[in-house]
């Protein structure tokens, strides 16, 4: 493709862009909505297609710092555009936080714990990400290029559990009971209140009409408008014995719990989550494991990627960056790699502490930004409790217990044999309280958590498991930039702007933190704005 | 496995369920909830269980007519009991309306109109059953025990098309807008409603409290507890341009509809369908059709099954039942099969019209079951441009169009090349209307209904398709029961009821009808009642 067409391309696509936005702007967003329509743009996704570079001088040089995600996207669109491309990466694999753990892997965290997964073979975890919602068109881009094949990821389980242990005498109720009482009682009470006329201000007669008759759907009530024990209520959430074939066939239904029961025990707060947008189905997951998609990219960048090199200073001057580094296997004496621009991707938590010669402005932008703390445990049961007594096929139980939930293996549905739960998926304070603790303690823990949601069955299938708190992993110090309000208005920008030869890219350099779409479209962005400053400059 | 220790677990399954009932009846939905948690039993099935027979005398002969789920669950857990078998069945294949359409296929329906399924390699089509929900234990059973490999079905795509040819001026609307429109303004309606005092009555002052917070997050409401353009509310319907990385990666957000609009444009309608019992994840369906069922079956049975019988007369005196059939393909004088005793799951619409000496009561009950009548119709278009170019994978459009909603394909997600959607699913008055054309009428209005939803696309890609409507497919004579609740009162245990030597069983013989786990646990019933009356006659 020549440079002329990729050239207008590209403002075909920029001019494209900021006339929408001004649309938006003058005519608002209806207006904005149509012209989209008109000029074929995908309206769902901060993605407009991989970038349209154009073939730059030969010899020109990039040195690309991290093999993540972000590193990884970097450096295939330069090396397309022609531009010569390295990569630096700290651990002996691609992918950074897109890693799945198999049996035989190890993982050290700080302070020396080494751990050792013992799963059987292929069994596997995702320690980091888990999830590729369906709007994340550039990752996704990526998994089609690469060939990596994905399937469905189930995020909302009608049928698992919701689990308090303040409440129903520490039961678990099913996540189907919780949603159908919530919604039946809070439908009554409108329903109600609508008749008492206190809404005839807001809603007209014939809305009425229609609203009483969305809320009865939608809160499954009978014909006089009551949320109670059956044939109605059961529609929404389940019955004791649900109605069977031939003779003796009549279901049982159950008593709905009542809203005040809901509300103070908390388990109201597990609903919904399935309806935001970045859990709305359909939602994929890479098929073996999320590790393959950097996998894929390793493979495709193949010795473009030099491993095991820790950086520890990056100096640019009017000619290029160097980016000095020490070989973490081999040791000896620091090295240097060169090139005539640089993108970073190394976590703002690390990248802190690296010797670096950018402006003050993003220097002080580097070091405000908080990482948020994150623990993920990955635990290897005998055989598929969940399945086979619980009828819980993927998705997920909650908790208030410090585990927060228990994600159910996402495939090999109805398989004999082992699966790996996501015993514990905790932020922050919990989280590190759980990295307090030895591994072993860690997992020990987990198991008492589940053994309050699956008694009897949690600890006596027990095969072993591993837990990554991100906070202490030595690559990222952190699982992921935790922007504020205020950090975003006053330095997200100066994080992201150009300087001189270098430009950051990762998750934090995006407005989608901690996900990988976040790291991707950083990625293109930056790259995006560094190839224009080349070829002006 | 002995007889005697085969009665023992029969006789504790039986007095299992009865004492739970009673539990039920005594004490209340809890205390029998308890007792089943207690007695570890499946509550969300009405299935217990493969049945446990026992072995029958040697000799003793079932005939079976009708090879659909029903017929073949109740051939292969006889046989297993020790029974000989027969079943006879009109198709010249297994499965019945458990059947899929590939290329090379034909359907020939009343009056002779034969249609070729014209498909590429490897696209298929469901025209009957098309999901299993995670609560069918007894079909999922049968899944398993036969190998048949299954995978996940999304039912609500939150980014599918929601369209009515009287709103938005004909334009369709994401499924997510639709949705958070309709649940914000509720949400903002009812905590309104709560300021002035109107719900004080009913909640308490601290569960309002906890019900405002519950109704800002299911509402998608901003600090104000207003639904409004913004940041909130597009945390569920969306944004035009969502929020991207690095520079100038701010989202667009976009109006939302106000509730009049919503609830007079009827596209609230549309919603909810994902929270029924029976629509609730996980579903799932098997992998490379739904017929694979059926086909595992009819090879598991193998030469016990005989095809292309027509059932022309059922007689049963004290010693035996001898069905008289023809031969559809070979012709000639019609052959009698004789048993000793016999499970019909010839469906009401035919067996009303086959001679059968059964009781009046029964008769009358045969005779008067109404059964649905419905239309599937398959496309299938030369690309995905519904994922390509949409980004819509799986799941369903609605729209207030005769064809009611298009189901996207549930598999081959990403793949370049062609894919097969259900163009039109619809029930009684809309499905007489399509059969009342020829095929190439059906499927050309089919695209016309699904130009108004993918203009420009859908007609420009069509490759061929397929249209069957179950009420002229001359094995069914419609979809299935359609019971009534005062036919359900008067007739229902008549039909079900063991008449001599003769029972029947089908998705018509359960509470479940329509669905093949009706199939299944109506066979399960029937058979087990059979037995019983088998080893005391």
């Amino acid at each position: 493709m020549s440079s002329e067409k990729n050239d207008a391309q590209k403002t075909k696509g920029v001019s494209r862009r900021s006339l929408l936005r001004m649309i938006g702007t003058v005519a608002g967003s209806t207006a904005m909505y149509n012209a989209m329509t008109e000029l074929g743009f995908a309206q769902e996704s901060g993605y407009a297609g991989p970038p349209k570079l154009g073939n730059v001088k030969a010899g020109t040089s990039v040195l690309i710092l991290g093999a993540g995600i972000a590193g990884m996207v970097a450096a295939m669109e330069l090396r397309d555009a022609g531009y010569k491309v390295q990569v630096l990466e700290y651990n002996n694999r691609p992918g950074g936080r897109n890693w799945t753990l198999r049996g035989g892997d190890t993982f050290t965290e700080l302070g020396g714990i080494k751990q050792e997964v013992k799963f059987s073979p292929g069994q596997y975890f995702n320690p980091g990400p888990w999830r590729l919602p369906y709007h994340h068109q550039g990752i996704l881009h990526y998994c089609s290029r690469l060939g990596v094949e994905l399937e469905p990821f189930t995020q909302v389980n009608y049928n698992a559990w919701v689990h308090n242990t303040k409440a129903n005498g520490g039961k678990p109720k099913r996540y189907r009971e919780v949603m159908a009482d919530f919604q039946g009682h809070v439908a009554e009470l409108l329903n109600k209140t609508m008749q008492q006329k206190a809404l005839d201000q807001q809603v007209t007669r014939q809305d009425r009409e229609m609203l009483a008759e969305a809320l009865r759907r939608w809160g499954a009530l009978d014909q006089d408008m009551k949320y109670v024990k059956g044939r109605a209520s059961a529609r929404m959430r389940g019955a004791l014995v649900n109605e069977g074939g031939g003779i003796n066939s009549l279901p049982v239904y159950s008593d709905p719990d009542s809203l005040s029961n809901i509300l103070s025990s908390g388990m109201w707060t597990a609903l919904g989550r399935g309806q935001n947008f970045e859990s709305q189905t359909p939602i994929f997951q890479p098929k073996g494991g999320m590790g393959n998609i950097g996998t894929a990219f390793g493979k495709a960048l193949g010795n473009l990627i030099k491993y095991n090199c820790k950086v520890i200073d990056i100096h640019q001057d009017e000619k290029g960056v160097t980016a000095t580094y020490i070989d973490t296997v081999r040791g000896g004496q620091p090295q240097k790699a060169t090139a005539d621009w640089c993108v970073c991707t190394i976590p703002a938590t690390i990248l802190s502490q690296i010797p670096m010669n950018v402006s003050a402005k993003k220097k002080a932008a580097i070091n405000q930004l908080p990482y948020s703390a994150s623990i993920k445990i990955g635990i290897e049961m005998k055989r598929r409790f969940w399945e086979e007594d619980d009828n819980i096929y993927g998705g997920m139980s909650y908790t208030d217990q410090p585990n927060q939930q228990i994600g159910y293996p996402q495939w090999g549905y109805f398989s004999k044999g082992p699966g790996v739960l996501l015993a514990a998926y905790t932020f922050d304070k919990e989280a590190y309280r759980f990295t307090s603790q030895t591994p072993e303690e860690r997992i020990r823990h987990a198991l008492d958590y589940g053994e309050k949601i699956h008694p009897g069955k949690y600890k006596a299938n027990f095969a072993s498991g591993v837990a990554v708190g991100w906070h202490r992993s030595p690559f990222t110090l952190g699982c992921g930039g935790r922007w504020t309000e205020e950090g975003r208005a006053k330095y997200y920008n100066d994080l992201c702007s150009l300087d001189g030869r270098i430009v950051l890219a990762g998750e934090h350099a995006s407005r989608m933190a901690e996900w990988q779409e976040g790291s991707t479209l950083s990625a293109l962005d930056a790259i995006t704005r560094l190839h224009k400053r080349v070829m002006t400059a």
